[in-house]
């Protein structure tokens, strides 16, 4: 017998990343099946909603139970093309949309959704600032732009700074530098001179030894840097610097980079640029 | 009177990432109305719910008009409470997973939820190693590792190379590197010689001479670099490299940067790496 397996899509006139979105966090409730998902994107036109049915239907047939199709379609035709094809049809906006536009006295245009949204020029240079601050000022690269900085991330190396610096930046605008603490920092027994200025900015990221062991052993192989013992000594020495200059953090240990960026937001209090 | 306005709350006992993705894309579908959107993650216990109801209450009473409530919330109590504030309430999984259920013929366990989905090893270090491969190839800096990337971007500088090649390792896992194209490599009328090994893996930008003004001006204001001139030069030359190659490319001019990470996917037939 095995798992079962369903294959999933997830279908949209345009990137597909809302249906995708709220598709998977359904799906994580549901244990015990093998979900096969699929995206679809720019399903904009009756010959891409002709291949679309394709996939399903063949899908269907293959697995010996209905394909789960997550749609945000907004053109009827195309909606009641893709609605045809051999699948349990999950149409997300039905009813949701019909009750908010009752609810605010205005029709829905969907033509003109949401594609655009991230275009308008000032939410494209405040990202793409964002973007080019944290590159800049990564990994203690250059520290005199701190003064600039919404966040400094602090940590030893590879607790995630970098990739939640980024993360920062790309969803919500924020300009995150990040510093290592390095063993120099560490035999100092104080915070890095640097820092001290920026002492109200400073966030700090801890992570488990044996998580870190691991994150670093993937780079260098049975190193010093990698070695139990010293991953132990710099996550102590870094967390009482946290704790004797009251700097807030978190372990990241268990954390997606989206937890850990949504968690930042809330306990600082930083205000998002975009979104 | 002016544009009505609404004050509209994302709610989740998590990152409320899929509540604010549903929420502002069925938003964005209605124009006329001034919508003020505020985001609660980690609505997990009674304290917190009593902190937002007080929250959405205040903006319904300044509002003059319910305030919409997005929510993923998954624990009875604290929902019952959420909809218990003076809102129009859209509760996003309702009716969803019950059909899901009954069509899986699986119980679902809200409490396991997603949370911890992106956390698992191999995924982890798959987008962190995708975001390391764009850090270190960004911008031509190295090209000796072209052969581990699943796509290398080429395109003038400022025209969203960078951006997209981490939006492309942070969501999808894929390697992505990126190579700017100079006066130098356009007065040499061919492919730059480090591309050719490549070519198959070359995807290019384009941008109209407008936008690519624009953002230059952004970065060093009334210079030769970011005169209309001088960008339409750069940009024929391109546009001539890319078609003498055969190398696909997408005019990025009124994309937001998923979009634009999404139609690359859709083009080139790349997979991902994650999700």
């Amino acid at each position: 017998m095995g798992i079962p397996y369903r294959s999933v899509f997830f279908i949209s006139d345009g990137t597909a990343i809302t249906a995708e979105t709220l598709g998977r966090s359904i799906l994580s409730q549901f244990s015990g099946i093998n979900f096969e998902p699929r995206v679809i994107p720019y399903v904009d036109s009756p010959e891409r909603a002709q291949n679309a049915i394709e996939q399903i239907n063949a899908a269907t047939l293959a697995d010996g139970a209905q394909a789960l199709v997550f749609d945000t379609l907004v053109d009827p035709e195309i909606r009641a093309m893709v609605n045809s094809a051999n699948a349990f049809n999950l149409d997300i906006y039905e009813g949701l949309i019909g009750r908010i536009s009752s609810e605010l006295g205005v029709e829905p245009d969907p033509h003109q959704g949401q594609a655009h949204d991230s275009v308008d020029s000032d939410t494209y240079k405040s990202r793409i600032d964002a973007v080019h601050f944290a590159l800049d000022n990564d990994d203690g690269a250059r520290t005199r732009h701190y003064d600039m900085a919404d966040v400094v991330l602090v940590g030893v190396s590879r607790s995630g700074k970098t990739p939640t610096s980024l993360y920062l930046a790309l969803r919500f605008g924020i300009r995150a530098a990040n510093y290592p603490i390095t063993e120099e920092d560490i035999d100092y027994h104080k915070l890095p001179k640097v820092l001290l200025p920026h002492k109200d900015k400073l966030f700090g990221l801890e992570i488990s030894p044996q998580r870190l062991v691991a994150i670093r052993n993937e780079r260098k192989a049975n190193s010093r840097y990698a070695s139990v013992d010293q991953c132990r000594r710099e996550l102590k020495a870094v967390r009482n610097m946290y704790e004797d200059n009251q700097i807030p953090f978190l372990d990241v240990s268990e954390m997606s980079i989206e937890e850990i960026a949504t968690r930042i937001l809330q306990m600082t209090g930083m205000k998002r640029r975009i979104g």
